[in-house]
């Protein structure tokens, strides 16, 4: 049992026979959205912490490993990556990293529900300190619809920053939305989406994997990496690309690039590309 | 708060605010050793679970891949690596994945408890294959007094398999026994030592290095990898060789051996060696 000293905040993992539990000193928000409850709360010792629907989205210790995660490997796959859409990713963190790269000239984010942002605006400043660039374009709608209203071949990468694959985001990991996000890309173009845990989910990957086979792309990668909030602390996103096959990371390109992360860089990436589903 | 449909083990990592639990059906084992408390659980999803004065140590379900990197980066790392050392490791899953390599002529294992080694024999006998391969040799006794009455220059690998650096471990932490596994080791010779959490412990790896680079070793990586069952799930090894600089593994040698990993590969072990302390 968790001591009486603290009060805890615990997520449990119902499938997985798991829990994660941290100290909280405030509870700052609560909100009920169109579409879920939204929860913000001050820890001890990870800073703020976002929930929606009971379930951990980020603390602001550890978040820059999806962040840098789910973005970096696939805007180094692609050559010349300037057309980007991010759907979902309503806490912008994701956003920031995205435009860390000089080569993009356009990313559009779109969240169904506008209170996550205007909540990560409030307790995560720091990853909304890009959402003024003029590159960035935020919009609140629905990311099935928003893809299958795209021209063809208009999008260099997609980035599926979703939640778990209940509630308002299922559909991001049907096959019908993995082809519109085909459709919708440039040759050479690149698809990522989260896509779990390598340890408790693997036959989630499994069907991540499959929905981007059949809808045609040539190549595809699950990338591992850490992530202490989110169930087993191993975290994964998978990538496809449309024609040819993933290259190894540059690490000149990397350095010409003048990023600093935390977490990434080219052998990272390297390493990651080499994830087994154990 | 846990719910109360389930029974619960939960480790509280007191410095880091956080808590991890296991849904657990059955309490199996119960032990007061010289030096410690042991408890083993079957729980619902991990197998079983081996705690020591309340600490996780390992579960069936994820110690393949702590023991697959304490182990294989720097057993590969070493071009001919024959007489090996395990300080503690009392499981015997670090015996297991140092018998793998057909290389090893000798490997001796030095556990304080033995309670420990019994323990894992009947709860994890999976891990205590190897136990009876005339390579291995089982000690009960000491790390520190053992590595003291090594002769100079007599082993080829160290691994420093231990609990946390408190209580009987503390001593493995210390700059006196680093300088001794120094000097027991043969010039090329490698020391690799479980170190804990890149996100939580930054300090208590930066000592760990400190020590290695005081004894003389000539270059020090610290390889992060995922594992659940730890503070953070985020996990480490720093290690550290007698003279020259670690090389990039070689491929053609890992797929010489014949090794069955589930996480290790040669590029995994590339990307862990990049890894950076955020």
């Amino acid at each position: 049992m968790l001591s009486n000293s603290h009060k805890w905040f615990t997520e449990e993992h119902k499938d997985a026979g798991s829990a994660w539990s941290l100290v909280i000193e405030e509870h700052l928000a609560h909100a009920k959205s169109d579409f879920q409850t939204i929860d913000i709360y001050r820890s001890r010792d990870w800073g703020n912490l976002m929930v929606i629907d009971g379930f951990v989205m980020l603390t602001t210790r550890d978040n820059f490993l999806y962040h840098e995660m789910l973005t970096h490997p696939a805007l180094f796959s692609h050559p010349a990556p300037k057309r980007v859409l991010i759907i979902g990713g309503g806490d912008c963190g994701t956003l920031k990293e995205v435009l860390a790269h000089a080569e993009v000239e356009h990313c559009t984010q779109v969240e169904i529900d506008e209170e996550v942002t205007r909540l990560a605006e409030r307790f995560f400043p720091e990853l909304c300190e890009r959402n003024d660039d003029p590159r960035a374009e935020l919009k609140f709608d629905d990311g099935l619809a928003h893809i299958q209203n795209l021209p063809e071949g208009s999008l260099d990468l997609i980035i599926v920053d979703s939640t778990d694959p209940i509630g308002p985001a299922e559909g991001l990991f049907g096959p019908a939305f993995v082809a519109d996000c085909h459709r919708a890309l440039a040759d050479g173009g690149i698809l990522v989406q989260q896509s779990e845990s390598p340890l408790l989910h693997a036959e989630l990957i499994a069907g991540v994997r499959d929905n981007m086979s059949q809808a045609g792309f040539s190549d595809i990668r699950t990338l591992g990496f850490p992530q202490p909030c989110y169930p087993s602390g191993w975290w994964s996103a998978t990538m496809a690309c449309k024609g040819g096959q993933f290259e190894l990371p540059a690490p000149a390109r990397f350095a010409a690039s003048g990023l600093k992360t935390r977490y990434y860089n080219p052998e990272v990436h390297r390493g990651a590309l080499a994830t087994q589903i154990p």
